[in-house]
């Protein structure tokens, strides 16, 4: 089954190792945006993956359509148009520090484009999947118009969606996020949020006292599951919980639940070589999952091992093979190769 | 006297050497636009140079600020707001390979920047010297309403204003650029463009056949100035010809005319590091040989001679010393110095 | 129509800028060889282009499909085994120092490669365009049985074949390359070549005598490939003409003969970005000019362009695109473009 | 109020990242020293300060001057003369390898300055505060005659003067600096220094029994601010105290003390990216904190939180803003800011 | 007394950083071997080395030879010719995601070496100590043959040598390596192993219940090295104990046992910048401490802390002091060093 | 047959390709001077040679050692000490903006050392070639009597002495160098320098009018060389004529004269990478040419080819071979070599 992701993919130019934006004299140039991402993961464990959008003819949109080329992403349904791509600035941080992201995304030919640009029908003609997030939406009127569109047309076509709230303070407050979101839920199969997502963009709160010391409470988690499938049908819950020690270290574990099933991953402790993109890998990973048919259990652990060696590669493409995600689940060492 | 350049610096993203955009894994910063660096050049050689803009608060608009005060530009009049730097890839050709630029300036602070924005009365209160180029009201109705204010201010104030044409095709067309332009002049004191910007964009043609090869005509270059003098009464008018023999080789030379005299630099043929930017210091050369009373045949040398420097410098801004282009201006030699 | 090239991929290890190999700490990489530069110059260009090899399955090895991909150049047919990628190192030269290849392709993957692991029924089913050049068979015994079996399956399907000469003195010797290469050329329909090759390799010497300063003799390559097409029948023969004045500058021309009509191109002297891969430019000019059905003088204008901008590129691969290509046929401005 | 630092500035020569001194190709450029660090981090933070120094005439004093102006200091009282700029070559260590500093400043146009060059009655004719270190007057006999005559010449003027003992046993022995620096206390208001020093160098020591592993004693340090403070009469006393686990983690606390108030700042374990310059950060934490009138408590949490940012950034300067160094004084999380 | 180590120097390419392979466009080189290794860190100490090897004479050959003469190792006895340098791809793992090594050296110079181009008697003549690993056996038959000559003919000049076990799974399985090297421990006077190694290669097991977690036991190792001099009359048995907690951390200690006295290192946790060639280090290490007559808990202390310094040099080369090895054992601090 | 060449090596930091010092956030380090570049160069063609300087035994004079081994020159006779290592700042010029040179050599461990620290007895025992510049007397009274020493002790030796003039006008006047010049050139058989240096420097004024446009004029040159021969009793005087047209392209030319004999190379157009140490590949091709025993025909061919190939390498050394410098007197083809 192809996946199919749809949304913006922008020029990322960030500083060389720490420093800051403005002591630099040069910036590296990547590409990334939470559904390219996603179909970058994919593409890399062999599924056939497409990445839809609106990019300009120019070089720097070219250079983003090579991008995902090079990484065996289809590009063949992006519509060229437009004038600018969208682009992001982003600074990592270090101890106390936090990484800082600046867009600069106003105005590109995908937060223009009209949903007339992209043809639908022959696009879901095959039954998709298609995978969508939150920023989608959040980028204006005419994304939001578009991205509904899209979920309803998949939904017609008889897709399956999963839909990843990916929520982004710099791009609209919650209160506008919940309504929004809200809105696209209901052609939703498969939900992947965070806890505070749930809580303060959905609005449902956990019953039980929050935990000292910022420490993951598992029945929280299911009690959101419970909730989100009960409102909005969802076939799958999908719940990450990170905890930010520092700049460089982080602790990672989620939740998959079903109607039936609730499946909780091991917790990790990274050390963080790039912070973005990780939970795209775990969107992945959990599509991934889905489409083959893993067990609920085997599923987090995958896709949570696949976030967590996504912040082991620098740039927002989680390049780490299904190989070392599995080695990884079957507590493989960081034993040098050779 | 102060010199106050008022426009739009850009960041500029350009590859390493000769690379080309899509082949680029980092792009190396730098800041420019023909006002800035004009600003820059003049600050370079002792003069008290401020830069007028308007420039967004975050990291990429601060390092915008840093890097004209690195080179002793005042910024102090900067208005600071909006949300994006305007900027531009900028693409260095070999041999028959052109040089490009891809610009992505819409929608940036100071094309959106309202002319009230800008206490202009305060600003000119000293009478300082103003320059402007024909850049400036090219980023759309604003910016038309605010460069027609800035000089009608500065002339009122009782400032000199000198203009640079510096056409640019990616931003309007010739027929648009001469009904603007024209509406600029009465306010201009010291006019600076080429031979074609004269004949295409402001309609005077030469009486004279062109010669064969592309060659320098004097007398037509003579012929324009006398009949702009007359038309706008400047006070003085610069024109530079340029042949392009390849990307790396081009020729250059230049006429300053008065009502009383017209001066001719000699030719020199130029090994080009950077090409963008030598214009702006031959305008930079004529504004600090005039504020020094230079002769004109000394003025057209100097500038001239800044000139064809700024392509030996990598970046927008002229960064060669007065001591540099004299010793080119005094037929120094290009031997090591040691 | 389909154009499969079918060879070895190498990476290439280069210094930066004119740093000689035993000064450097890194090494720059990209990948090339002569038929997948013909591919990524045909998929640049709007082609369909596939590149048929065989490479190892390690990161190396993917590297390489990787960078294929990058420019749409098809990969689905690439045999993946093996243990190693043939490699070269490629140290520019300056000046009067020459430019200097160190082939480490011995034992590759490709050049272990047995014709039975490649399914050409299959491949050539839809009776694709194939090219080949003199590299290949000169890879060892095996490759050239590959080759020949490449070569004979194909015109048996009805392919058309072009094959460009492409000789290596550090692969083998001319007399080696001309007992091999003369079993080739039956199944050849458009040949490509130098003057040198076809004296030295093939033998045929001209009648005229040599002009002095190694000047261009149209004479003596009309009667070559007149002498060409009656040996060997092909539909057209392509010599280009090199003279090499320093590391940096060449001139080069080149004629496109067919039993009907034999054309010239113009001269042109060369700045030289990057030697390597421009003769590749020129065969894939030939493929695509015949493909869309060019007068015998267009395109030979067109190929020859396409090769002088092939050396304004950094490495293998002739970035330029088709719109590039056309304006330096029509004599185009090597002007800034802003 | 205007802050001026007086010190010397280096030219600092690093090689990237991890790499050893004989290993590098390549040496990364900034400027530093520990007056100018302070006067950078106070522009930083929107404070008039200003750099006072001497440096050559030649491209790379000038560079020190444009890094300097960069940042917004001051640059109009450095004098301009002499032949070398001081540099230093800094190796970064990691785990057990101590990070390294080769000094080559003997002979540079600072340490070689006389008195007389520095017009310190304008200079201070406005009562600006005046920022000196232990290092100043480690550089040789004149340059303590130029420190002493500074602090004199502020003293008589009206200024506060800060110092920072800033021992360095690469320029001096303890005692020789004890000796020394006693001669220079008695013009100083406000004195900066870690508990080592103060028991080395001054001879201070403490009555408690030491703490076993290195912890902090915070009567030890209360001790010596109220010996310090009885002594010299200071206006305020600040102390650091720094525990080394590796050469990427240290711990950070420290303590400023009036005669009628003695503060502790909670403590940092700190990830280091850059070790150089984070005490000036911590200095110009507390002038800066002195200047704005903020309570003892609030003081040194602010200068403890900017020191602490200080090891987050590459280069000698502390480029961290005041938001940056308040949100980590109230909690703030280091999460990724998008 | 003069050190021949003998094996094989491959070139190294390594992407910057955290770089994964197929995200790298250059790529660092670096030369190391283990053997090649050890020379450097002992000529670095001061000790008399010379590395014995064949390599091509083209540049890349010269390199290899360029970086041992660099760091001061006697290169004169290498034997040049044959076409290629073995080389190894080596990829820095980060926190769950291991290093990786691609080797790259079938076919080389060394691997194709027959035993006949190395003049032994001559090489052995002053009776210098002989350092290889089952590195050198496990290249091939020829490279068995060649180690099996080196080790007899020194063994019969009276030379000491030393073998350190060295077991790579990418060259050989556990059975062919235990096979081969109990062939060649007859010859050997020093072994250098680890407790892994001696189990699964050798076959000795412990007698006692593993710890838990993977902590050390003194009681197995000693056990090892009691079994290894009784059966194999080792003058010295040194084996090493890691464990890995992430790619970043690593703990390490180790033993070194003589018939009479079992000595053991502190433990040291390490944060690493480079893994390769920490174990070569350690085998220096106890090279150096034997010839300078160190006493074995000594020589345990400043070869571990060897090894635990080459941790944090970037590439394969051990470029530590003795002063510094010797700092970290007499519990110096990783204060910055001014 | 030894050589010893004498004088200092310095850290060279210089910018990336034509980047202004002003703008280098980093500096490439290489090491080079005069007497070191000939030591280089020689030892790269097989010779046997020394090079005699004092260094400081921190890492950055061990960087200087290391660059030397590196190349294959005996450091063995290095004196260490001293505090610090002389370097320069090397700009590289474009088109009409000259290479700069910033030297920052005074006070250098070389410098100031005493002639009582060279045991020159020892060192000249078996007679080497000794090859000194006119540069080490320039750097002070010690410098020049460690040179006198060094040339008189050479010669009661029985050493062959060579002596390049190398003025430097940054070091000292044309009337200094002359005065000191003349008191070494007793003691020189070998004499090597340019005609301007023999009119300007040593006084020897051409009888003959001087040919308009700078050209070549060869009697003026043989003049000198007679006039030198009979003042001086050389065996031998070399005289280069370089023209600079631009900082990018030069002519080259030079004579070989003995008392017998007057040989003229032919002349060279030479496209630019770096301008630094040409002159020493010119003295270190005359000292290998008379060593081998070429004819001075032969000699002053090889010579120049050489000085003209060391153009094309970056840094001072001249990183050309034998074969290739041969290729070039043989009118060898820059063509690639692959």
């Amino acid at each position: 089954m192809k996946v199919i992701t749809f949304g913006e993919i922008m020029l990322r130019l960030s500083p060389d190792g720490n420093k800051r934006l403005v002591q630099s004299e040069s910036l590296n140039v990547t590409f990334g945006g939470a559904e390219a991402n996603v179909a970058v993961a994919l593409a890399n464990w062999g599924e056939n993956s497409a990445f839809l959008t609106k990019l300009p003819e120019h070089e720097m949109g070219q250079s983003a359509v090579n991008s995902l080329r090079k990484y065996g992403v289809d590009t063949s349904y992006i519509v060229r148009g437009g004038n600018r791509i969208g682009s992001y600035y982003c600074e990592k941080g270090a101890s106390q520090r936090p990484s800082k992201v600046i867009y600069d995304r106003a105005g590109s030919a995908f937060a223009l484009a009209k949903a007339e640009e992209f043809d639908f029908k022959t696009i879901f003609a095959d039954k998709p999947w298609l995978h969508v997030t939150g920023i989608t939406p959040a980028l204006g009127a005419d994304a939001f118009d578009l991205t509904l569109k899209a979920l309803t047309e998949a939904r017609n076509a008889g897709c399956v969606v999963s839909f990843d709230v990916n929520y982004r303070s710099k791009l609209w407050s919650k209160s506008q996020a919940g309504e929004v979101i809200k809105k696209l839920l209901p052609y939703v199969n498969v939900f992947i949020a965070n806890e505070n997502q749930v809580s303060e963009i959905l609005g449902i709160k956990s019953p039980y006292t929050p935990p000292e010391n910022d420490e993951y409470q598992p029945q929280t988690n299911a009690y959101m599951a419970e909730k989100l499938i009960k409102e909005y049908k969802f076939d799958a819950v999908a719940l990450t919980a990170r905890r930010t020690i520092s700049s460089e270290v982080n602790t990672l574990r989620a939740m998959l639940a079903t109607a039936d099933q609730t499946s909780f991953s091991r917790e990790y402790t990274i050390n963080i070589v790039d912070r973005v993109g990780s939970g795209d890998a775990f969107a992945a990973g959990i599509i991934y999952s889905l489409l083959h048919g893993k067990k609920p259990d085997c599923a987090v652990e995958f896709s949570t091992a696949a976030a967590v060696l996504a912040h082991s590669v620098e740039g927002d493409y989680a390049l780490v093979s299904e190989d070392e995600i599995n080695s990884l689940v079957n507590f493989g060492s960081a034993k040098v190769q050779r």
